[in-house]
């Protein structure tokens, strides 16, 4: 069975990385995320393994110095980071692991991994992804725009991704990495071993 | 509106080329395929414009020396080639434009024209490409045994294409090549002028 990949997937606060992911893996069985683990003290409506991986800071720091992390970062205190096993574990079985990441992660991701396939996902416009951040009411004005400003922070560094998709209707934006997917697996280099077996049989 | 692009598609004699191709511009208006010129005599149920661009000795040699053939070779003392104009014209009219084409003269154009995509088809196996070929019957067992040799030497030149299709399911090799061209279109280096366009209006 050929190798499932690494996926690093970016894209601004607001575009609807959550809700294209969720359609993504529901419709289709060969794609996993990825779960980050976390020293941040578990919520009562989370999962062990399923929302996070939960770890005391000594775990996290253990895993850290024997190389078992992707990249980790530290935010308000609490350590984020990609634990290599479980994905190392679902690519040997041939699934493609999608990794949602913010750009700075995905871009050290991207560089120190061989063979990702990485997706950045933009808004329509501006004025879709502000009324989109607006709609959740949740955030105040300020949180806004310092969302707006970030979010062209990030897409100034879209370039350093393989494949662009616009989260324009959640369906074509679904068929997109959908099709992103089945086209890389498509590339002369994994079908080498495809064709390598034809020749050897003939 | 984008540019369409040039798509080279080349593979063995008796991989269902054709049909393929058939099935994928029936199920698309956004690709043509394109069409050869050849001096060799229009027969009597081919259509001018449509099976080939039927031209003379003169016409022909015309074209090549100003520059309008992508590429040309000659079979049997007649000239066969494909004109760049309505390549160009319709490519500029967003279209993707299909040249199916011996590996020659794929590589010829692979190598010479700026962002063509190229695909080579594969069948599942040797056993089945011979089994096709024997499958027509007005071949005899000397051509067919001669068709699988030039099959070999073909897939031996699949590395200089992008992307492998296998024809083993008709209707998964025309959605495979579907999603090739989708994902294309999503590369970051064509999706550029948009992302200029988001950041333009903020």
């Amino acid at each position: 069975m050929d190798k499932g990949r690494l996926i690093v997937f970016s894209g601004p606060s607001g575009v609807g990385k959550d809700t294209i992911l969720k359609k993504l893996i529901e419709s289709d069985d060969t794609v996993k995320l990825s779960i980050s683990a976390t020293t941040r003290p578990k919520r009562e409506y989370e999962e062990e393994g399923k929302d996070y991986y939960f770890l005391s800071e000594d775990e996290f720091l253990k895993k850290v110095s024997e190389n078992k992390m992707l990249e980790y970062a530290k935010y308000c205190s609490n350590y984020y980071g990609t634990p290599i096993e479980p994905i190392e574990r679902w690519t040997n079985e041939g699934v493609d692991v999608i990794l949602e990441i913010e750009v700075e992660g995905g871009q050290k991701v991207i560089s120190q991994q061989k063979g990702v396939l990485s997706i950045f996902v933009m808004p329509p416009s501006f004025a879709v992804l502000k009324r989109r951040l607006e709609e959740r009411k949740t955030d105040s004005e300020d949180i806004v725009l310092g969302r707006l400003n970030r979010a062209k922070e990030e897409i100034s560094t879209a370039y350093k991704y393989d494949y662009i998709v616009v989260n324009d209707d959640i369906d074509n934006c679904v068929d997109d990495i959908k099709a992103i997917i089945k086209a890389d697996k498509l590339k002369y280099k994994n079908m080498k071993n495809f064709i390598d077996g034809v020749m050897a049989n003939d």
